[in-house]
C-alpha cells in the first residue's frame, strides 16, 4: 500500500518502520520540522517534507501521526486527497478527521520509546472506520504489521486509553519514585529488576487482585506508619498515603 | 545445613523449597497453625509442628518467616537454641530477634505468590548478621539459593523495602485499577499484557525517568481532564489527578 506518514514522533517511527518492513511503500514523511522528517524518511526510503502543500494526493492512507493537540490544526490544513485518513491516538474522535469521508483509527496498544526495538506483530492494534470499505482497508493493513488486531469503536477506545494510563505511565512513575528512594540510599536502582519482572509477569498471567502483596494488603499499620515516616517528600508521603487506602479499601 | 523454619506463607515456603532443593535439610516447619506446617512441611520433607516447645534446639539456623505483627511475640516464646536466629522481614530490624546472640537477616526482594514458581538464584537476597560470623554463615547459606546475595544495613533495607511498595504493590494496584476499568467496559483485560511487559521492560534497562510516556509527562491538558470525566469512581479520579500531577512536577 502507498502510505504517507504525518508526524516524526515515536509512533509515526516505530509504526512506519513496521510498515516499511512489511512490504508497504511509504510515500512521504511530513514533520513541521524538516530535520525531523529527513531522519524519519531516511530509515522507510520516503521523501522528506515540511509544508502540506508538498503533500502527494493519492496515496491510499495517511497515517497522522502527531501530538494530539496539534491534529485539528493540520487536519484544517489538509489538502483535498484520496485515500483513507486514519490518526493513530487513544483518545481522540474519529470525527477529528472530517470532512474528509474516508476516515479512521488505527491505536497501537503499547509505550514507544526512541531507543526500543519492538515487536510490532505482538502489539495491539484498535482500529475504526466511518464505513465498511475504510474497517476493510485498515484491518488488512494492520494484519500486515500485527498479530493482535481488533476493532473497537472510539467510545471504547477512550476507556482502553485511560486503563493504559494506569497500566503504563502511572506504573510507570511508581519505578520512577522507587528509584528516587534508592539513589537518595545510594543503593543501586537496578537491583529491583527481578521485582519489577516478576510483578508484571504476575499481572500478566494472573487477576492483579489476586496478586496483591505488601503491607497495606495485609492493613499492616506499624510498617504502613514506618514508611511513612521514611519519606521527607510530601509528594511521595501522599502517594504512598492514597494508594495504601486504596489498596486496603479494594481488599476489605 | 539443618535448618527449621517458622513459619508456612510465601515467603517462608518459597524460601524452604529453594533451600531444600540446593540440598539443605529443613529439620521442622513451625505454623501456629498445624495444617499449614503440615502443607509446607511435606514438600520438604520436615516435621511439621505447631508449638514452639516442640522445637528442635540444635539446628543451625531458625529462619523467621511469619507475618510482622506475630515476629515478638513468637520470638519471646521461643525455647532457647543453638544457631543462628534470622528473619526474612524488610522493615523489622535485627534486634527484634535479641536477646538471642547469634541473629541476622535473610531479606529476598521478591513479590511471593502461592502458584508462582520463580527462578530463586535471580532473587536479590540482603543479609545483615550482628557479628562477622553471622554474616559469614548467613552469607554461605544464601549463595547456595540465590546468584544475587548482598550484604546491607538494616538502616539502609527500609529504604529498600519501602522502594519496593512503591515498584511492586503500588504497580500492582495500577494494573488492578486498570482490569477494573477494562472490566467496566468489557474489554479483556489481559489485551494490556504487551504494554504491561514493555513498561516493565524499559524499567529494567533504562532510567524510569527517560522512560515516561503518556498525557502526564506532555501535560496534555485535554486528554487528562477528559480522562477524569470518564472515572466514575472518586478514589481512581483522585488517583488519577495526583500521579498526573506528580508526573508532570517531575518531569517539569
Amino acid at each position: 500500500m502507498e502510505i504517507v506518514v504525518l508526524g516524526s514522533g515515536n509512533v509515526a517511527t516505530h509504526m512506519a518502520v513496521a510498515l516499511n518492513r512489511a512490504g508497504h511503500k511509504i510515500v512521504q514523511v511530513y514533520s513541521r520540522t524538516i530535520k525531523n522528517a529527513e531522519q524519519l524518511a531516511s530509515k522507510v526510503g520516503a521523501e522528506p517534507i515540511s509544508g502540506l502543500d508538498a503533500i502527494h494526493c493519492s496515496a491510499e492512507l495517511y497515517i497522522f501521526s502527531v501530538k494530539d493537540d496539534s491534529l485539528p490544526d493540520i487536519v484544517s490544513q489538509m489538502p483535498p486527497t484520496t485515500g483513507v485518513w486514519a490518526h493513530t491516538a487513544g483518545s481522540i474522535p474519529v470525527s477529528v478527521l472530517s470532512p474528509h469521508k474516508e476516515r479512521g483509527v488505527l491505536y497501537p496498544l503499547q509505550t514507544f520509546s526512541r531507543d526500543r526495538t519492538l515487536n510490532f506483530r505482538d502489539i495491539p492494534l484498535f482500529i475504526e472506520g466511518e464505513s465498511e470499505e475504510t474497517v476493510a482497508l485498515l484491518k488488512e493493513l494492520a494484519e500486515t504489521i500485527s498479530g493482535n488486531v481488533h476493532l473497537l469503536s472510539g467510545d471504547k477506545r477512550r476507556f482502553l486509553h485511560l486503563a493504559a494510563v494506569f497500566a503504563c505511565n502511572f506504573t510507570n512513575h511508581m519505578y520512577a519514585l522507587a528509584s528516587e528512594i534508592m539513589d537518595e540510599e545510594g543503593i543501586s536502582y537496578h537491583l529491583l529488576n527481578p521485582l519489577i519482572t516478576e510483578t508484571a509477569a504476575k499481572a500478566t498471567k494472573m487477576d492483579p487482585h489476586t496478586a496483591q502483596t505488601g503491607p497495606a494488603v495485609r492493613f499492616d499499620e506499624k510498617v504502613i506508619r514506618k514508611h511513612q515516616e521514611l519519606l521527607n517528600d510530601p509528594r511521595k508521603r501522599e502517594i504512598y498515603a492514597l494508594l495504601s487506602r486504596s489498596i486496603h479499601k479494594t481488599h476489605q
